[in-house]
């Protein structure tokens, strides 16, 4: 079986505020990049291919938290993160605090394949991007006007929500292709108003990302700095590989007892060893979407 | 019982080039950290004043490859990580790509608890550092002659060790104190003659730096890029705490099977709930040191 499972972000989106227009829009922008990524699985693709498409094209959707339409710093420009691993020999790559790459989850990728580090920030990471021949794009690119909105009333005190629904959080891709191998993939613009150089969980292997062949691969979306504390990822590859908990109890373990505890919320979406899918979370809600060859095809909210 | 063990780097560095002279600057400089984080815990202090005393000691030291002495990148210039973590609450504070603060550590420290964030990166760290009172100093404070040399050498593409037998890695140290709270803290200047902008396993919390009540305390050095891929720290307290595996066989397991499997080198030093120290390394050697109030009284190179 093949399979890739995406998000979308996940937290204070009250249903109430979502008009069926925008949630139209959430959910074809959801489709999009679970179709360009199930289409590397079916033409015999990889699923490091998959889950870079997929997010890609979530990246380059101004309505996700993750290169265009990022949340912004509180200095009002956007910073971006992303990390990707490959389960057959757990490389991985990640990128923080990027400011000028199109397509942060792209470098992430060339860091794990073209440099012998699994981690670059800031502009160290940028002039590897230009090494590698990417294109910069000026910061405005990423910066629309309902982040800029978004900024504005979270500086004036206003809770976000009450303004414009989008999801906190992540976009991010797992996936199983037909030769076995599992990925994953996480892609973030961070928290709105954050502090510039603040790094939460997603370009974080075994927090926000981690891959395993024969065990699981995982993305996280949520509260980063809890997830980073319970290393959540690595904690589900774990809990799977060693104590025989299903991916799904290994996912709720996480979720609603780790994090609860804690005080966090969030979400996770894994793809296991057999390409069986797990999407939970403990937030409002959670933009996520699933296809398999075995004929899952959904795409949720709430 | 209270204990802590440090560690001040792993790697390269072949007995026959250590002089006499040179060791026993090493010992005394293992000893002077290991006595600052003994008293504090001797006096009733917490572990986690004893593991930010024996770090700052080992930054300030110019032997040790953290604050002071750190290996510099390729532009000559020291960029510096830290991470610390308390295993009452999972609380945790990290920094990457510092150019400017005197003693990471004390960052990470006051991320951890004066701000909502667990890591901050780059320029972004230091606004933080100064917002908070910390005194920023010029880069060339932390940039020794011996560590110019090296870095001279290392671009004449001469093998480092065969110049001048400096520890790889990083410094860090784990403690339990009276009241039964661990904490653990890993500070580093990274690989010499890095990219600017890379970032190793020291601030990543579960890969170079974990701490978790009624289970261990773990701190690591080596090659940081495998540390991440196998997420190491959290591997050690995982096995303990699900699997049932003495500290010493999951700090073994992680050294002698995961990292080795992947082609990864380097030590890890961990105190258990009860305050046993383990303290092994898959590298030619780790300078270390260990005391507890039963006794344990220990400075070691290999």
């Amino acid at each position: 079986m093949h399979a890739i499972a995406i998000h979308g972000g996940a937290g204070a989106v009250p249903r109430a505020q979502l008009t069926p227009e925008r949630e139209r829009l959430y959910r074809d922008g959801l489709a999009a990049a679970l179709d360009a990524g199930y289409a590397v699985l079916e033409s015999g693709g990889g699923s490091l291919d998959a889950v870079t498409a997929a997010v890609r094209v979530l990246e380059d959707d101004p309505l996700f938290n993750a290169g265009r339409g990022a949340a912004l710093t509180r200095d009002g420009a956007a910073e971006l993160d992303a990390a990707i691993m490959e389960g057959r020999q757990q490389r991985a790559g990640a990128v923080a605090g990027v400011r000028h790459v199109r397509n942060p989850v792209e470098l992430a990728r060339r860091v794990m394949e073209r440099s012998r580090h699994v981690l670059l920030v800031g502009p160290g990471a940028e002039e590897f991007a230009l090494e590698e021949g990417l294109t910069l794009v000026p910061n405005h690119y990423f910066r629309t006007a309902e982040r800029v909105a978004q900024l504005e009333a979270e500086q004036r005190g206003e809770r976000v929500s009450e303004l414009i629904p989008v999801p906190r959080g992540t976009v991010g891709a797992v996936a199983r292709d037909r030769a076995g191998n599992l990925a994953a993939a996480t892609s973030t613009g961070g928290m709105t108003n954050k502090r510039p150089g603040r790094v939460g969980d997603s370009p974080i292997i075994g927090a926000g990302t981690f891959a395993r062949n024969g065990v699981c691969a995982v993305s996280a979306t949520g509260h980063g700095e809890y997830f980073i504390r319970c290393v959540a990822a690595f904690h589900v590859c774990a809990a799977v590989e060693h104590r025989g908990l299903t991916l799904q109890q290994a996912v709720a373990e996480v979720l609603h007892q780790v994090l609860k505890a804690m005080g966090g919320d969030g979400g996770l979406i894994a793809v296991g060893a057999d390409g069986h899918v797990v999407m939970d979370f403990s937030s409002d809600g959670m933009f996520r979407g699933a296809r398999s060859s075995e004929g899952l095809h959904e795409i949720a909210i709430y």
